[in-house]
């Protein structure tokens, strides 16, 4: 039901992708939009303007630079992960150098701001003061995943936080300005952001459940990735928060460990994500951001059939399993 | 005579400079503003606001555009050039380590275009389009920069253009901003930008110049530095494209070297550079962007004591011999 979104996008992608002189600033560019993915957020803004004013076509500039940005993000953030693959092929660092990622980034984050010229001066400063707000935030929200593993406690609170930021406000964004473009008023947006945010931040919350629950035929990473690499994730905060004295000392005992063979460790940890509950609890939150998230999107003003196919993305989102 | 201009500016950047949470985030960035420096893209803002309309307090937030723009450049740049040292203190990257050189960069840049929002719609517009033009070829330039040294050749041209993106844009910039927020027209903005340009070359080609010919008591760096390193300056281009046989297999010989006393290589090569006509290629070159520059200057459609103060900083910033 989103093909002739996703068509379009792709379009609008190849002929209007960054580009200029030299050549080696921009062939990074042109090789991380190029590894495919979803599309989900540029989706998510040309959605919202077609629920808006049926025009989806004045969304594509708007959708670009999301789409953009988030590539200039996982560029600068593999660097920060030291990551030899993204999306199955060599990250940009990797496959160029460490110069090469961090200054072809930041041209693209240059180019996301670009797209917006396209629009008139009101909306063009509506939409940049909202792209501005939430690229610092994706930044701070990246500080905080960089300094918690140094961090003596990190509060659900806090993981909520640092995803809400990382992931979930430029969900919350792309269909903002989506909104915006398809002539919706500022307090409208404001609730299309809220729906974005919501869904964004249950859809981060199921892939920390999946990495470590997820069936390994269907989750598309390998299964106990997070569990590995000792990561706090919501699932070990919840544990190390309801946990007895005993659960706890093992949960930590475990991820003081690299290991070699990870098996035995994925299968005790994962035990003790069950046995204090954290397993339950995580699916609990899961449940209530999305419900949260399905609340807000059936409360907006608009006819049941328009909505629809966003209903049926963010439903795609949520049930995934790869 | 720039004095309340610097003064002012420096009262601003304390109150209103980046900041927000996680405090890490933002630590480098605190850091490298509070460097110090002659801030002279941020005084050419306020300086050319102030000739166009006299009130230079209205481009505060744009000349902290550019200096933080500049500064996040700065701390990029030193993480692709391995540079221990900034301003003699330690580079970002060295006080903290490569990702906290890269994340604080980059919110930094989103800040930049921040400061912007306090401008109405259509100045917000035409600010922000000739901000992201000249960050993009800011980002052109350094490019152009890191693919010299692996380039058989170099044209004088191709080097021109290298220092106009890396440097001189950003001068033209800062003083069409500051005129556009005065109030000029857009062509009057352009030839306030032409003069900073041109500035901005001839004090690029007199940095190269000073590098080798500067006079080590009052040269701020290492005199020879670029020799050292192998640099394909101006200089070096010149002296390629007009020695004779001789001479450019000499030049090329030494530019193959790296040694531990350099003493002797950088007396041989500035002899090279003088007895090729290099060293006086470059001074005339030094000299037509000047007069080009002062040229556009006087041309400006103001009472010449209005512009006094702006020509004298100009004059410092070529005169300078540190």
């Amino acid at each position: 039901m989103v093909e002739p979104y996703y068509t379009a996008f792709l379009e609008y992608l190849e002929v209007e992708q960054p580009k200029g002189q030299p050549e080696s600033l921009y062939a990074p560019s042109n090789y991380i939009l190029g590894l495919g993915g979803k599309r989900i957020r540029p989706l998510l803004t040309l959605l919202a303007a077609d629920v808006c004013n049926g025009d989806f076509r004045a969304a594509l500039p708007a959708a670009m630079a999301v789409e953009v940005f988030h590539n200039f993000s996982l560029v600068h953030d593999d660097i920060m992960d030291a990551a030899p693959l993204r999306r199955g092929q060599q990250t940009v660092h990797n496959k160029w150098d460490i110069n090469a990622g961090i200054l072809s980034g930041d041209v693209m984050l240059v180019a996301a701001y670009q797209y917006f010229e396209s629009y008139p001066p009101k909306l063009f400063k509506e939409l940049v003061t909202t792209f501005s707000l939430t690229a610092q935030q994706v930044c701070e929200g990246q500080q905080m995943d960089v300094d918690f593993p140094q961090q003596n406690e990190v509060t659900n609170a806090q993981y909520l936080q640092m995803i809400t930021y990382k992931t979930a406000v430029l969900l919350g964004c792309a269909l903002k300005m989506g909104a915006l473009i398809g002539g919706a008023s500022t307090d409208l947006a404001e609730q299309w952001y809220a729906f974005g945010k919501n869904i964004g931040i249950a859809f981060q919350l199921q892939d920390d459940y999946l990495d470590a629950f997820g069936d390994p035929k269907t989750f598309g990473k390998q299964v106990g990735g997070d569990i590995i690499e000792n990561k706090k994730t919501f699932l070990y905060l919840c544990a190390l928060k309801n946990g007895n004295s005993l659960q706890t000392a093992a949960l930590i005992d475990w991820f003081s460990k690299n290991l070699d063979d990870n098996t035995e460790k994925i299968q005790q940890v994962k035990e003790i994500f069950k046995s204090t509950g954290a397993e339950a609890a995580t699916r609990a939150e899961i449940q209530r951001y999305t419900h949260k998230a399905f609340d807000l999107l059936t409360a907006l003003p608009y006819p049941k059939d328009r909505l629809q196919p966003l209903k049926n993305l963010a439903e795609a989102l949520i049930q995934r399993t790869t």
